[in-house]
């Protein structure tokens, strides 16, 4: 395992400065003293994507293709060393980083699937017309082209595939970004080897010399100066709204400010129907209870807010959660600051006028997270902003409220979400479409009789909500669609034919799906 | 002509505080009274705005294009009232407000179309599999929503065209966003009269109160009030770089950051290769001259640099540049405060040291803007960051470059821009292949022997280009990709058929073209 920053080709260690990353189990030291970038080695990677970027951006979608299925290649040629130092500096367990590392490599040779298919690129042609009064109508074609070299701020909770290699990663790599990651602290082992995979797959691919770098820091400085560089044009990040907030304005006061895409939390609603609950109080309690536990609560997705409507069946619904939560393992947390974070967060709650404890389990060993459940009521929530916050961990907290009217008043007063859930019944719904369409406004993808935990890859995903659960709605970080967070539109006029993108060429060399005067189709423009 | 604000289906004056608008080549003051809008009245138009949203959006495309078609006819129904009172307020002739009230109606029925047509909510769908090992796989769907009630600043330099009933507003309502005008402060008599407009076909066509207010204000602060209600979902605005940074720092210190589309000025650069300027010399100073005068040069895509390689052909150039600018009339500016500028911005470019004037028109009335041509070289360029700005009017400066490479240098030391124009010979293009791809990186529109003036409405059309000649280049405010401003996606899992929108449904009754299972298709899903 290198411990040298990777910039481009080759690895540097300019600096004194070392770090190192620990096991959250055993609080041990673990293998490895990994360099922390210097100024003058930041200059040096955003110089060197830049330099790339020209060529990078204009490689055929099949070259770049290339690329990303030889980084899904490498990453899984790494083996066991791979999952063995996830294991070791997560906490997670066995199954689970294998899932991750599939979900990973998936997520990689989809996009190289989305670039060999070539439609991605919208582009748009409306022809000339020479003999249009009282002006010729000139001939303009535009498509998508990548923004330029772009950081990527690795997520705690996905220590594979929110990180190095993750979806911010490969989609913007897809788009024809060259990318900057700064290795997240607690994964230094992890970075190392993925990020020596990625740049054993450029030169293998033949990738332009900077389309990847990976930058080790402490502190936030690393990031600073990443985010300032004014040849950075843009930023991805998953984590805490402190964190998103503070790159948002900082990107946001360059003198050229540039796009964040931050996703900072969420608390992902629940609504459960007193009918839904009457017919599955029990198979529905244990579904929230494993969805509240799920990576030891640590998804973004993780639902932290239950909502019912107060009467007998509630309190029965009540104890059956109180049986499941019960029944639940604690497993370890992503690191120690995290689970600080946690029990004093869950303390906060339970501590709040208003606010009664209905299941807690207690820490029995310095690692692990104990679920807990608190309820309240609706006027408890609202004059409460703190219950309104992300408590990152296993923990939800249940509003008992008076009338669905009370519900869509609960909805009224949310943040900006990335998921909410409805639990209803098929014979009982229409009562409910107002909660639900007031729900729509406040989330990037409601849920109807599901979790939110577990967030499909594919083309319909949206993984991104209104503010505060993401810096921009308009766009996903899950998904097919997370490659436009990394273009911009270019339209072409009177373009000479040597001189047009393949896909803006009459003869359509890509075969791809364009838009030619109003019209989709496969055709010669 | 009313002189009240409208707020929805209303007329209002609840304030004391009135302003009046001007003739600019007189400066007599023009009939009409206007009432400033009072913060009370503020409160209103985006509450009812806000009441009326969840319905608004959910209306049919068809029946929102109604609404925009039933505007452009109650538009054309104004007749020679609505034409002779912009005449008045904005100094334009006859001709040029006809030609620009028929692309305002133009716009507002191709989005008509668009809405008709229905497939611009890029709907994407996702089958589910409930045999799916390890887990089931959820069905997925999504579309893209309005985001809430967004506000409109209108544009001094097209009274119709990119003010109340202009591209901004057309494409936020038919995204579904109840819009707010903020009426300009030279157009008052324009702006009732388009409001008045759309307010009656709102009424026509049974729109939802509230779908649009127009307001009237006074300085800084009713912008300022509109922009920081919490209620506020967007912004748009097309004026200068100060006005346009200001409205995106206040809409990013909001408690929930909102989006600005900001368009703040352009230079426009054209590039002139020798071979272009051996053959074509005559003919394209009559171009430039014609593209620099359009409008008394208060065009956003008005070529304000010219960049040319130094020769002898250069010199019998400009000797034709200056015979052709002889020939032109100056023509009045939109208003006295534009008109200083434009006399002082064109005086401090003349009196830069390495500035030489090439021809200058006097101004031989109050309200006219006579037109200059000054040239300079690429170092003094370089080192003059004003000359780098915009200067709004009929100027222009030359640049002679050395070579080829030092015409790339140029177009690297350029700011964002909306567009960018190569003049080159079909035969003698493939040297200038490095400058045209480091000219795309600047623009939003690269144009290939022709002017930038002159933006078509259509599918293609990429008006907005990198920072600062827009806030976000990854949206256009010309043409019908204009809408997706005004929208984010929206998914659906597991949705219930009866809770899904139209346009998700498995049967299609919308009969758009959607993405199921990542192939585009009108079929069933």
């Amino acid at each position: 395992m290198i411990t040298e920053n990777i910039i481009g080709k080759k690895t540097s260690a300019l600096g004194d400065k070392t770090t190192v990353a620990y096991n959250p189990k055993t609080n041990d030291q673990l293998e490895g003293t990994f360099c922390v970038a210097t100024p003058e080695e930041v200059t040096q990677a955003v110089s060197i994507a830049n330099t790339a970027w020209p060529q990078f951006k204009r490689l055929t979608g099949i070259q770049r293709a290339e690329f990303l299925e030889a980084i899904a290649d490498e990453i899984e040629d790494l083996g066991d060393d791979l999952v063995e130092r996830v294991m070791l500096e997560s906490g997670l367990p066995a199954g689970r980083v294998k899932g991750e590392r599939g979900r990973t490599c998936g997520q990689l040779r989809l996009f190289a699937q989305v670039l060999r298919e070539g439609s991605w690129v919208n582009a748009v042609i409306d022809t000339g017309d020479a003999d249009r009064k009282p002006i010729p109508k000139p001939d303009i074609r535009k498509m998508v082209s990548s923004i330029g070299p772009v950081v990527i701020f690795t997520a705690s909770n996905f220590p594979l595939a929110f990180s190095t290699a993750g979806g911010d990663t490969a989609s913007a790599l897809a788009a024809g970004c060259p990318v900057i990651v700064k290795a997240h602290e607690s994964h230094l082992g992890t970075n190392a080897l993925v990020s020596q995979a990625i740049q054993k797959a450029a030169i293998k691919t033949n990738m332009p010399d900077g389309v990847f770098s990976s930058l080790v820091g402490s502190g936030y400085s690393l990031g600073e100066q990443l985010v300032q560089h004014p040849l950075i044009k843009g930023v991805a990040f998953t984590g805490s709204h402190r964190g998103g907030v503070a790159l948002f304005n900082l990107a946001n006061d360059r003198d050229e400010p540039i796009p964040v895409f931050a996703e900072m939390g969420s608390v992902n609603p629940i609504f459960m129907t007193p009918e839904y609950i009457q017919a599955h109080s029990q198979e529905l309690a244990v579904g929230i209870a494993g969805s509240v536990n799920l990576g030891a609560g640590q998804f973004c997705t993780n639902p932290g807010l239950l909502i019912t409507i107060e009467n007998s069946q509630t309190n029965k619904f009540i104890n059956h959660l109180v049986e499941a939560f019960a029944d639940l393992k604690a497993s370890s947390m992503l690191n120690t600051s995290i689970r600080n974070n946690y029990l004093s967060g869950r303390k906060r709650a339970k501590f709040t006028t208003g606010v009664h404890t209905e299941f807690e389990s207690l820490p029995d060993d310095n690692y692990s997270a104990p679920p807990a459940i608190y309820s309240t009521n609706a006027n408890v929530f609202f004059n409460n902003p703190f219950l309104h916050n992300e408590i990152f961990g296993p923990t939800s907290i249940l509003i008992k409220c008076k009338s669905i009217a009370e519900m869509v008043e609960v909805t009224n007063n949310l943040k900006g979400q990335l998921t909410g859930s409805i639990f209803m019944e098929p014979n009982a719904q229409d009562q409910y479409k107002i909660l639900a369409n007031t729900l729509e406004e406040r989330v990037g993808r409601l849920i109807y009789n599901g979790f939110p935990t577990g967030v499909e890859v594919g083309y319909a995903m949206q993984h991104g909500g209104p503010y505060p659960a993401t810096t921009d709605s308009r766009y996903t970080s899950v998904g097919t669609d997370a490659i436009y967070r990394f273009v911009r539109p270019i339209a072409f006029q009177n373009c000479p034919a040597a001189f047009l993108p393949e896909e803006l060429k009459n003869e359509n060399p890509r075969g791809i799906l364009r838009k030619v005067n109003g019209v989709i189709t496969k055709d010669n423009s």
